[in-house]
């Protein structure tokens, strides 16, 4: 397994390259255009051929626009047509014969009951290998020099306004993880805390001279101290962005439609890191006590944010827009009367007089499922959305959208974990309709009916959580055994077992 | 008691104007100098001797900004100096005799073992009376409709830089909360959801014609509920905003000098606010449990706001300071190596190539107590501070401190509290050197050595908490039991029984 991957992945990325030294830039849009100071050296072109990550194998690049499921469902021609149906709306899953997804995952999909073509999500679950790109000191690695690392994967990609985004993400999200970690496979490994700075070039004059290394004792009295995780942790925030930014360089030459929320765990060195951008929610449940692995990140939980920006940069809002929210549209003729509002400093109302320039549309304005930005895109977190404008307007909306996950750490060291202790993925197909009670009480139910040792018990409980979400087909709609109506999104939900890598089969 | 705080309060903060009716300023230099739209008629020369809220009566403008403690405390000429000896650092309550705080409020405090001249906490302790502006319909309002409101309130302002802002804000801060609660009198009391949307000018045309009034449920199909709770908060909030715009204003005729944290309490209609700018904090002890009621602002805890203001308006770091955090001081010579730092969006590490720039001073360094601002402040909230410039530099700091607290919600009615049930607010003097578990091992060990309905149990407690932090003059430092140093800052505490306004003598 771990040589399937490593040969599949070696192609895509390449391993040659300097780590980006240039400052983060922010969404905005100069920032976001300026070309990259150092960016990895990911192809402009991948080839079709290699796209083994989350999505098809084998397929052209005019195909890779056109509708695709993740490769290990390994669906049949007839297989993908079902999966295809909204009317059917099949519940997919990995195939119970052949080889299982690591730590015997289970995952189960459903496609959307009409909202969107094809199914908009992408799923993703490998393992990783990095190899060092050099020692510590800078020098180039030898090969003795201590193993690489391993790193378990699992993605969930929910798109939008087209699947090309979802798609892209879940075949190189990870590799782009696996760039940012290619310089820390020695720093990881070792007990002492990571040095605070390094010899930049390898094989420049005196970078082998492990004299030059300044190590967290030196320089100043005064001095953080950096965690391996924390390392960790900059790795990925830094490969949301760097997916981010090819997707900006390579939406023209092919097709990266829309843009996509993306939940991605990474399990290495005895930790789970969770990261989360968008409206996507990973739960624990561990022995039936539910611990919340991420937030949603929408206009209404980002408000300040979103508010703060566009008072800050007032040309973002192009005298369309104003940063402050009010409870409702403000109507011409209220004009000069006073009326709620919220800006950006405040979680409570007051009253304002109204004015000229606060009939524009507000920048957040809706609630629950029906808060936009900008009136337009329902997540403020996520890959993509570099096309994305006003309706009837050109100004974009991509310098409110943020690509940072925010990642959450779970040491599965710190507990002796069940077979029944689950870390429970869904995109908000699930969560629109399931609450985290009722899927701690699903995990229950559905484990329980399987002997701990059986390793389809997880699949089956995907099924069982989807099938939940879906309902059945009654009254002109899918609805749940309450007869409330069902959710009509795609749905998709990892289940990973958090037994550990020892029941990875 | 509500007619002494109702005249004594009356005359300092005009009660005529409209609220304020524009967008609510951010903390950016130009913004802040920019003049009013509509400020409370807040006097620019408050008569001194109207002085009554929480400092000295009956001083002159000169004396205000010399030494000066709270009311409540009764000190005469002798006790203000014992008060003010940084040798002996008696411990300060209000006496036993005469009349009680509020609610039976307990309080104590201590000055600082040298760090000023004076103690710069200040504190307040109030009952407020509100008479509503006019009415829903925005008609003068007649007396005999319905009954004012009134709020308890409580406030510690620690001082930095000097005394005057924080002696301003305990004098005026809950003059400008009822300001800004005049307007919502009739709302607040009236079970209906409040208004979207009120008109504007008492007395205009059609102003009284209650057909104009666009209620909730009008307009709109899409509407958010705005709660009676969120309109308190926002009143709060804009109070703070208005109390620092005073600050700005008469910084120079009144030597407002330095800038203060501001911990302020007020109990309204079964519910607690407890709104938190600075380092202060408050906790809710009951039946043992810790409920924390607020978070610090810090350079750490606001380390991405202040780096994404530095990086979204570069203008303000004045070429001086980089937004980027290292974890020690970058070295010249170690241009070209790469070391770790953090951006605005990351909250892991990851290593860059230093480049020029990185030489810069960096706008967030340090670690806990000696984090600092642009090596100049460490809190990132509070009021005043207009003038705090970067050390031998005309770099202004004030556009990185927000005046906006964070206020937290407390249901009173929610739980029956036993009368060992408390809220204790301290100035960070207090939880520099005690962790909430010891607080609330104090506040079991006090109040069990006194009868339940003894009021002055809470004053006992509020010494107790003052003294355990001071400590004891021994081996050339203040120092506590365990040997450990002692707080040699200013000490603050206000200790609220929660058996709510019955307990109120």
């Amino acid at each position: 397994m771990l040589n399937r991957v490593r040969s599949a992945v070696a192609h895509l990325v390449s391993s040659g390259g300097a780590p980006p030294s240039r400052p983060k830039s922010p969404d905005l849009p100069n920032a976001t255009s300026a070309p990259p100071a150092a960016p990895p050296q990911a192809p402009r072109s991948p080839p079709a051929r290699a796209g083994s990550g989350g999505a098809t194998p084998a397929r052209t690049v005019e195909a890779r626009a056109s509708f695709s499921r993740p490769t290990f469902l390994q669906l049949s021609p007839g297989g993908l047509r079902r999966a295809d149906d909204h009317a059917g709306r099949a519940v997919q899953s990995p195939p119970d014969t052949g080889r299982r997804l690591p730590w015997s995952t289970g995952y189960a999909e459903v496609i959307n009951a009409g909202k969107s073509r094809h199914n908009e999500d992408q799923a993703c679950c490998e393992v990783v290998y990095v190899e060092g790109r050099r020692s510590v000191s800078g020098a180039p690695r030898e090969p003795s020099r201590g193993q690489g690392l391993c790193f378990y994967y699992w993605g969930l990609f929910d798109g939008h306004a087209g699947g090309g985004a979802a798609e892209m993400a879940s075949r190189l999200l990870h590799r782009h993880i696996r760039e940012q970690l290619k310089d820390l496979v020695e720093i990881l490994q070792d007990p002492l805390p990571p040095p605070l700075c390094l010899p930049s070039t390898p094989g420049a004059p005196g970078s082998s001279d492990s004299s030059q290394l300044v190590g967290p004792q030196s320089c100043w009295s005064s001095q953080k101290e950096v965690t391996h995780e924390s390392l960790v942790v900059g790795a990925i925030e830094n490969a949301f962005q760097l997916m981010d930014e090819q997707m900006a360089r390579e939406r023209r030459g092919h097709q990266v439609e829309g843009g996509c929320c993306a939940l991605v765990v990474v399990y290495l060195l005895g930790k789970v890191y969770v990261a989360n951008a968008g409206d996507s929610r990973a739960i624990i449940v561990r022995n039936g006590e539910i611990i919340p692995m991420s937030q949603e990140f929408t206009p209404e939980t980002e408000r300040q944010r979103l508010q703060l920006l566009g008072f800050l940069k007032p040309e973002l809002l192009g005298g369309e827009f104003t940063h402050l929210e009010f409870p409702r549209r403000v109507q011409p003729k209220e004009l000069g009367q006073r009326m709620l509002y919220r800006d950006q400093n405040m979680t409570g109302w007051a009253y304002k007089k109204i004015e000229l320039e606060d009939l524009r549309f507000p920048l957040v304005c809706g609630e629950g499922k029906k808060a936009r930005v900008m009136a337009t895109i329902g997540v403020t977190r996520g890959l993509g959305d570099h096309n994305l404008r006003v309706c009837s307007s050109t100004l974009p909306i991509k310098p409110f959208l943020s690509c940072f996950p925010e990642v959450r750490v779970y040491d599965l060291t710190q507990y002796e974990h069940c077979p029944d202790d689950v870390l429970v993925l869904g995109t908000d197909g699930l969560w629109d309709v399931t609450s985290d009670c009722e899927v701690a009480a699903t995990v229950d139910r559905v484990l329980s009916a399987y002997e701990p040792n059986d390793p389809s018990r997880y699949t089956a409980l995907a099924q069982a959580l989807v099938l939940g979400a879906r309902g059945t087909p009654r009254d002109r709609g899918w609805r749940l055994p309450n007869n409330k109506l069902g959710s009509g999104d795609d749905i998709s939900v990892f289940v990973i077992p958090l037994g550990g890598p020892g029941s990875y089969s």
